[in-house]
């Protein structure tokens, strides 16, 4: 007999079927046992009579094959596509028996290391496993966005020979007994692809070896990067962001009603226009600062947030022109405002989630400013090639996919939303 | 003005338009230059009055404006998109000079390591670039066919906390002061998945200390992996297989046919089936060797292809029930064959691009297992919880993207397959 998905069981009625799938709540009633059965598809409740259920716990895995009924009327439950039938077991084959889950799976009262220590199982907690579909649905709104924008997706290295971007936060690896690096970002990468391509873009991981144990940061992370060329204005670049992240948003939206509704998700407030404030205004005016020099401060960007949600009913703010100082050696400096670039980070509910900007183009700028920030130009010899030989005006962002959902769904920590998340204190289990 | 994508101009013959793009084949006739223009979305000629011209190289980036105009009769070039018609330039302004290339682009008669070298340059070259489209789209290709089966995409982690499949071939990373290592594959995580969502895929990086230096091999490549449970039979996973490769194909027949042209390229042969072959069968009757018990080797591979090929008009063959010792620890063992697994590898044209099989699912047996490969338990803690609490009888494959595309395109290097290979002796640039 060939298997039916649940999601289509409704349509079924009086019917046999064959359903396999994971078992979940069992609830004994006299001579008769109550459980659902969840498959990827959708959950449905089975009744089997008591001698035909086997002795397993929850998790574990059957074939159940049976009759689809009509609940009785007291009991449809109009919450659920299956909540008007449940299937009456004629036959249970056991595929995989469970111990006995060491917590209650749907009361998740435990804290984060211990979520962390039994991933395996806690990803099976619906509203765990719920953030990651948002996760992936918003990493293919990003791609379908780029896409229809004629971007072109690649594969971005992961071994890299050096530490590009400078400052220690990179891991090294022992590469056949020389030392190569754990790519920071894309970056270098997908310049060089601009004048191959124009557009491009790659969903990848990034490295950051930062010692600091946030609620914001993770070693490994997913980095949706994009990088285009020629542009006429570094504003376009923003516009891009703008619309991919309207792309994220859209696509989470109509694909996700189930897990907005389950975990509680108001959709944020995003005004036809993102509203941007260059930061040397922002730290003035709205954040009564003198220092106009630094980057913001955790603080400073959920003050911002305020602000903006306030004044513009808007969840997100670009701030714009950060200081080169705090810009890598590649940002593009403001010829209208000098010690300024042409950058910009994209707050979320007060937290950055991509940075961007205009990069250099010119060969011998780019070759100097290598120099300036005391950067090795030899380890830049096969990157420089395409400035080289042909880079148009350009420049990109990168947004970070873990942050995003974080802020989405309103998570105190970023490692809730990354499958597997690495930290100077985990990889899996906690390092002793 | 606002641009006009290339591929558009040929609609709007007589009207100004302006575009945007890279110079490519400079010639001068006397007082008139011509020009080709290549955007993101296609190449166009371009006639200027020699002193509209600036003093510029190939590969330099300009904006142009102009009228469209049809081509003269005897100069209508039917084979390209924009053949019958050219513009007319009335002002051209220079966005980046490139310097003089230090090779003919369009020859290529270069040798793969200086190909290597110049890397930033030489994938500007047409049938270079063409060769990374077919890739994306192989990739698009995959994952478009598992969503429509219902597959979840996921982020493999790339850092992980052991040598998990055993074998020296691992880098190790220096983590916070402590060991960690490159994932070899994303085996052990979509496993932990397949109970969590059932049937899973990732494009992902894997990493290979292989110190060996062949035309297969690369020391990171992108792994096109998925998992799958609960299944009635393990050759539900080589319909999957087929499937998704078919996927592939036909979303290149679609997509590709200027790359597949330029390339010179034909479609490989599929029979309605995939021919299926025991590896014991394969090496007694066809290749007539008496050990049974070792892996295929290339040549053999190659051989086997080439029998395939006649006798059943495939390009493609599953070879079938790998000997134990030669596959993980986590490898079925088939019943009715003892000592061989229900495992499988797919060879296009000679070439093993995928593998995969059925997995142990129960947990006492797992653990026996990786005892008896003297393996540490220890290390598996993690994943083992995935099987004390449910798993379902499962299995998965894994399809090397460039491997696939080496084949489909008949590279003689996968490295012609890599944006950016990495071996043991290059990283971008040779390693001193």
């Amino acid at each position: 007999m060939k298997r039916t998905l649940i999601l289509n069981t409704p349509k079924l009625i009086g019917k046999k079927v064959k359903i396999m799938g994971k078992v979940d709540s069992i609830r004994s009633h006299g001579k008769i046992v109550f459980f659902d059965l969840e498959d990827m598809s959708e959950v449905v409740q089975v009744v089997a009579q008591k001698e035909l259920f086997p002795e397993i716990n929850e998790q574990s895995f059957l074939i159940v094959e049976g009759i689809v009924k009509r609940r009785p009327e007291g009991s449809i439950n109009k919450k659920i596509i299956t909540g008007e039938i449940e299937i009456e077991a004629q036959k249970i084959e056991v595929l995989s028996k469970a111990e006995v889950l060491p917590f209650d799976l749907k009361a998740l009262s435990l804290k984060l290391p211990k979520i962390l220590d039994f991933r395996p199982i806690t990803l099976r907690a619906p509203k765990i496993k719920a953030i990651f579909k948002i996760e992936e649905t918003a990493i293919e709104g990003f791609r379908k966005t780029l896409k229809k924008m004629g971007f072109f997706e690649f594969q971005a290295p992961t071994i890299v020979p050096s530490s590009t971007e400078g400052g220690a936060e990179v891991f090294s690896i022992d590469y056949y007994g020389k030392k190569a690096f754990l790519a920071q970002s894309p970056q270098l990468y997908k310049q060089i692809l601009v004048p191959v391509f124009e557009r491009v873009f790659t969903v990848c991981k990034a490295f950051r070896a930062e010692p600091s144990f946030t609620t914001r940061h993770l070693s490994e992370y997913t980095s949706l990067d994009i990088e285009m060329g020629p542009i006429e204005s570094w504003e376009e670049l923003m516009d891009v962001c703008e619309n991919v992240v309207r792309g994220m948003l859209k696509e989470i939206e109509i694909n996700c009603q189930k897990e907005i509704n389950l975990l509680g998700t108001k959709m944020p407030e995003i005004p036809n226009k993102i509203p941007k404030i260059k930061i040397f205004e922002a730290k003035k005016e709205i954040l009564k600062k003198e220092n106009v020099i630094e980057d913001l401060s955790p603080e400073e960007e959920k003050d911002l947030a305020n602000f903006v949600k306030e004044k513009f009913k808007s969840d997100f703010v670009f701030v714009t022109h950060f200081p080169t100082q705090v810009r890598p050696f590649y940002a593009f400096e403001d010829p209208k405002n000098p010690g300024f670039t042409l950058s910009f980070d994209l707050l979320f509910k007060g937290m950055e989630i991509a940075t961007g900007g205009q990069r250099i183009s010119d060969y011998k700028t780019l070759l100097k400013n290598i120099k300036k920030r005391k950067l090795n130009p030899s380890n830049f010899k096969f990157y420089l090639q395409a400035f080289k030989y042909g880079m148009p005006p350009e420049g990109g962002f990168a947004i970070g996919a873990e942050r995003f959902v974080k802020q989405f769904l309103d998570l105190e920590n970023v490692r809730e939303a990354s499958l597997f998340p690495r930290d100077p204190k985990r990889i899996d289990h906690n390092l002793k």
